[in-house]
């Protein structure tokens, strides 16, 4: 394992590394340029080997001369000198104390470098994307909100934390869990549920279904942040544990998924690091309700966004698995949706103790 | 300490209360009705006594024989008969579940028990007022969505989690903190640090500022939720700990405190046993700009809604006290708010290391 001085010491190279190359080009005489990957849809697809969303290999150049480029160009620079800096503070901070940071009237002139904090986090992405480096790599925070419970026990700085007794609130899975950061220390379970809401993880949790099933619970809270994607990850690659998710029956559940599979257009750049392409979707399924024998009236009818989604995602390459398309041209037949709280209809422990084990025995997923 | 069976017992007992009431009324051929305190507007004030968000002496009926209530009546009997049955199973849901659990067709006829959570959330509102009792000890989950951590030590259930080593994550605060779920163990803190933004909980968990500051840290990730509020208030009377809220210099963020420190109109029928009076708004104020030469670029120009909200709260009984008057005058006068972030302008630490350290030392609280 590498640890964190290492690690820092790399990526201060890479960014000294820009540097350098621009005051090479200005010693030259030649307009100082850096090349950026382009990070538009045009350059962005499903990489069938990797099977994660990727970055294509078109670049373009950021020129200090170009009169269209100038403020971006000195905007990157700032950026790249303010990460060199809190990295060598040993600190993390968020993209918006980054901005804030940054922020100051130019001296001579009215001009702010930064008006808003919709100018720098691009240029962190695009530093994130021409470095290839993670943005935890970078000592940036993500928005973490997930929450994690189960067989295993982990070292985050200098406390262990076995997160098979953290009560009824779960370990706060935090923004960097790269491993100089959180070593896996023990590890007992047999696989990883991963659950859309968070009062549907509650319920697992308080069954102590991670307990009787020899497993991990961790929630998002809905779309998932960075953290909970690594880690999870991280305990398919490391562990080689599988990985199930447990989503509402909803062209937005689905798609929760799929970013948790397969990664997300927006993190194209870094999703080799962050996608789990083994992951398998466990439920909901519009399927269910007949198996089940889910009564009608817990099902919810198609909205027109619904009907939108769902063709979108139907069109999606990362969708077009047959048993996909059969669960999507299922959905728009029977013209429903179903949220995973419905399934307490069927008694409030149905979905701990009879739904799960019961999918998870017959290996009922969707690819 | 009274146990979770013992007061589940009690629940009940008020629960069949209810039941009882209805059956004898039918006996006796009188016309089934229940008294339910009014929740509106009009029967909400600030009780000066207990400094709290209160609920007034009014009551409404709600008559089954009367059409405009029948379909209410029914509903409410049910909510109440479902809670029931989730005590007596153990078990705590999401009123999201119980809206699910509830929702039927009536036999033989094409209607629904409840088309929409709208229809029953207000229901479990109407029996926590007029039973006295808080959701939690209904068994219903509110969302949480806290992390904490600091010199203390609880129990949750069979688990002794120790909130000094939970490393860069910290522990989810869960839903329900009553006593017989959470207790506390070991109090090493001299005071609670009440943080609005989870990023800025994360700048003070780095810099291990509750280790350095013998305190507990605390956020709600923007408005809190119940089981924050109830933490942090039963901190404040068991250990006696003084509770200080960090918040932006906004209307919003004190708004935000306000309703940890008296309550929210939405729940006053519950302050008395979620607010926290004693709370000190510890900053960020406008007047900080000045005081710690905080540069006027990382200021934000207050916009129309801000203005609004600004003159809502200054009209609000329990910020009538003369220094909010005057926080508040001098926000208009200078037209500016700003965020927590902002002070990373003034370097990573600033906030941990001078901001809040001389803060405290100085008493530079609003009440």
């Amino acid at each position: 394992m590498v640890d964190t001085k290492t690690k820092d010491k790399e990526v201060i190279k890479k960014l000294e590394g820009l540097g350098n190359q621009i005051i090479q080009q200005i010693n030259k005489g030649d307009s100082p340029t850096v090349e950026l990957p382009v990070r538009s849809l045009g350059n962005i697809y499903f990489d069938q080997k990797s099977r994660t969303i990727k970055l294509g290999d078109k670049v373009s150049e950021r020129q200090f001369l170009n009169i269209a480029h100038t403020r971006k160009f000195m905007q990157t620079a700032l950026v790249a000198n303010e990460i060199k800096k809190v990295i060598n503070q040993s600190a993390t901070v968020s993209i918006r104390d980054l901005y804030y940071a940054l922020k100051h009237t130019i001296e001579g002139t009215q001009e702010n470098t930064f008006e808003n904090q919709s100018e720098s986090d691009p240029l962190i992405e695009d530093l994130e994307a021409s470095l290839n480096l993670l943005r935890e790599e970078l000592h940036l925070a993500a928005s973490a909100k997930g929450i994690i419970a189960g067989n295993m026990v982990v070292k985050d700085g200098n406390d262990t934390i076995d997160l098979s007794k953290m009560g009824s609130g779960g370990w706060s899975v935090p923004s960097n869990v790269e491993e100089d950061r959180v070593e896996i220390k023990k590890m007992d379970a047999s696989y990883v549920l991963f659950i859309e809401k968070d009062a549907v993880w509650r319920r697992f949790n308080e069954d102590r279904f991670w307990q009787k099933n020899d497993c991990i619970i961790i929630t998002g809270r809905g779309q998932a942040a960075r953290g909970e994607r690594r880690l999870v990850q991280r305990l398919n690659r490391e562990h080689k544990l599988p990985i199930y998710a447990l989503m509402d029956a909803d062209p937005w559940g689905m798609y929760i998924y799929s970013v948790i599979k397969q990664g997300s257009i927006s993190l194209s750049y870094s999703e080799e690091k962050l996608a789990t392409p083994d992951t398998k979707y466990i439920g909901l399924t519009v399927g269910d309700v007949d198996k089940f024998k889910i009564p009608k009236e817990v099902t919810i009818k198609l909205n027109q966004l619904d009907l939108k989604r769902l063709s979108e995602l139907q069109s999606y390459e990362w969708f077009k698995h047959k048993k996909w398309q059969a669960e999507f041209d299922l959905m728009r037949e029977k013209n429903i949706k179903m949220e995973l709280e419905a399934l307490s209809k069927k008694g409030i422990r149905f979905i701990t103790e009879e739904y799960l084990p019961r999918k998870i025995k017959d290996e009922d997923f969707l690819p």
